[in-house]
């Protein structure tokens, strides 16, 4: 029918328009074609050399920070990540030291020439977080607060942005984009699973997120193998695959006794594991920062 | 082997003591068998007669809300919604009227007797939003906003907290439990679909989910048919369905002039059609309030 | 650019002959506007009166069987449903007593005059399983059996169709009009739930296909709950949920004593618990058959 | 309370047991520490070097089929996939050859010294197309097809099973065991994508299969690029991360005319893109055979 015809081109140019619009992005590689490099510190993020962002999952004390942060230093690392702030699912489960937790990091991070990359939970705490902070990282479940991704915006600091438990590519290129838009062109993407029905591992790695992203934005791409994983055995196989695929940066999680952890016990690796993951790392892909 | 017992036998205890936990949680009817009831006005929700919840997607204008409104009161219904802060993909998409959105809400609901349901994206709206509103929506996306929840533990208006797009049943109720463990016990829980493969849907309503809160938590459901569908032509079907299955209340996207609406513009009903809907609900049903 | 704006029309025109395809099927309700009513002896599924099929997971005994028979005779229904191949997971679980299975099934249904419901899994069995069955199951993991679909096309017995575990409701169409097209207009289509991320349910029932097939179909459309649900507590508010939006009939698994049933333990309802549940159906919709 | 207490041991006990049945499994790594090798001609299918199988979706004519066959040879491959019984949504797509589709795959591959890898749908075909047919292909909607798994235990030629589109990893081992447990050892597990929201690619590929299956059984592990992208921008991160991950194996269409394919048309690559992401791969990764 004629009316249907109708319906159809006018669907055809709004799905036209959709295309140019999200062409027209300050995300869009179509607008800007060269890759954009996180700097952090001595780390260039996106510009050639794996970067390797690593620390324990919640930081517990200076202890266990420091003595993450001494490997990384050894093994000529620079990014040091740590949860003051911790999104839990219960109320009752460890919430994280807060500020306390981000002055340890500071501490360490400085003690050892380190940069602290942590997860600011709400807009009101980011301004006196940052200088704690050298990278700030917006989680997986607040990658549509839109609140704090505007505020993110406003901020003189990288963002590392985790994509949503169920968050489409494009969703995640849009978040990205509130942050340009308000501001900040220093961004990183940061791939870490889907939710869907497999059990074997807790998120299921995406792996086509990270040539598609890199094809369509400009901005540097890291992967979380633990988070996408959830389990020790296969964080090898999952960091070779991601940076075969094109990622710019790792992140993993380190603790000295994971068996004592106060959250993800089940997923960190200690740091001789960790020490051995980077030498196969190194083994196939050179050099890492 | 016998290393394997023990673990087995740890697992099993850790499942036990998750069992528990659940069970103490403010949420667990096992705690608190007789239902909560939350009252809006003269509104009872989870008292027996069911309630619905309606208006625009996205507050736009005094007039466009109070046509509405008056359709509402026609009705005998009170409990008016409309987006004044808006959850958008894009930032360059329309994100709310804001504070002028909630003025107009007051303003119109005050003319009708209604009262008024909207959503908050952000802690420090909360305090100011207060006067404007009469119970707060917590949206899909900010389902696990930590620090909103927390703050929507320290005001004296009820909430209603929608179910994120691929949130488990049971973050959901931990998700609500930091609302009550913060010292709000007036929460509403709201299915509005999940995220699935399947795109005959916006969402895919899951419909077992009234039942297993009605039965684990002593606070009333509702369902939001209008997200759940994303399509104006299956809303009677999914409310007969909710309210079959034990719903307490319902919620369903209004608007004077749906084909010209500012967001959602596919899946509002106009005022004709939102009336045919609602009776053919008290056909089936009976009295709503 | 020029060449865009071509590949988008021309995709514009492939989704409208699409849509023409799919007005044309042979399953189409634009094709055929009224319902088709699939009659089992003196059942007429789809004709307005709900339908119940209801019978043991799998057929373990004559005792069995004819227990359950008992129940449904005396209950004044006709749809006896009983598992005799099983198509189970691993190779080692029991995997029904197959055509001995169906013998059993015929004799007792012929005793209290009911009539057969049961799966057949292989192209093969078909011709010599016609004797002993009624309705002839597909079930959901041989849904895009292609095979199986054409032989099923070409017998003269009613077809239940189940949906694929992630089969879209387009695909579910699909499989249906394989069937039709070979021959068999009398096709039941069956919801069973789809797998989503979400456990509290052995699957999602996704009640929206009901109102989607009923409009998109002329055929009856019937929901399994005890595969939806793999829980018993709620068979009674889906089966609720089932019938209010719209659905023309019911599956549900019935076993002397669940709780030594070979298979699917965990889901079946007793005898009693069959009776109170169908009562509690007939308070609300009147008579079922 | 007590009862909870032994329904727990219970319930770990089961557990228990589950995984013990899981070790004593036949495609289990604990029953058979040392890697399956699967001989196809020369080729040996998980002996260290990567084999590669491609292919057109569909065989079309001899013409067509022989242009990819001679590109095989000329890249030194032998595995030369063809689609001749082809699984289509929708009864009025192109089928397949069927059988003339086969007689032109042997009749090509022995001309270039090629094997055929082909699926097959019905058991009833099996046996006729063994004089054809190298490897038997089983794909991802039969992979449940529990009378095609049997059958395909009971045949002397090798079979590359598909994993489902919904099928977990431990579902997918278990269909392997049918085949063993049916007298056939030389089984290819192919990951091929999973189906989940995610729709910029038509599937996702779930690269931790790689590794957590070449952990858990013995079986050498393909990874079908082509079906999980569904686009052919990211064949070759994609190949490069399976590869990484630890594959023995990967799967392409190749079509001397994508543009003009009978299926299929947008995920196939020409014969040149073929030829330079084959390159690609040998940069990274060393001979493939």
């Amino acid at each position: 029918t004629i009316r249907h015809i109708f319906k159809t081109i006018f669907a055809a140019s709004l799905q036209l328009q959709k295309k140019e619009e999200e062409a027209s992005l300050l995300v869009s590689r179509k607008r800007h074609p060269e890759d954009t490099v996180v700097e952090v510190g001595p780390v260039r993020i996106g510009a050639g050399v794996p970067a390797v962002v690593a620390g324990p999952c919640s930081v517990e004390s200076y202890e266990q920070t420091r003595a993450v942060a001494e490997a990384l230093r050894e093994e000529g690392l620079t990014l040091l990540r740590g949860g003051a702030f911790k999104p839990r699912t219960s109320p009752y489960d460890f919430q994280g030291l807060g500020f306390d937790g981000l002055k340890i990091l500071r501490e360490v991070a400085d003690e050892f020439g380190l940069k602290v990359v942590s997860e600011i939970l709400a807009p009101e705490d980011l301004e006196m977080a940052l200088p704690y902070i050298d990278v700030v990282q917006i989680g997986a479940r607040n990658m549509q607060n839109f609140a704090l991704l505007k505020a993110a915006g406003h901020i003189d600091r990288p963002v590392l942005l985790k994509r949503g438990l169920s968050a489409t590519i494009e969703e995640f290129k849009y978040a990205a984009e509130y942050i340009l838009a308000h501001g900040n062109p220093n961004v990183i993407l940061c791939e870490r699973g889907i939710r869907t029905f497999e059990r074997a591992t807790r998120n299921t790695l995406d792996i086509s997120a990270v040539p598609i992203l890199k094809a369509e934005t400009h901005l540097p791409v890291c992967v979380d193998v633990t988070h996408a994983a959830g389990r020790r055995d296969i964080l090898l196989p999952l960091a070779k695959a991601a940076l075969a695929a094109g990622a710019d940066a790792l992140m993993i999680e380190v603790h000295p006794q994971p068996e004592v952890a106060l959250s993800d016990a089940q997923q960190q690796v200690n740091i001789p594991e960790f020490r051995a993951w980077l030498g196969e790392i190194r083994r196939m892909f050179g050099a890492v920062v």
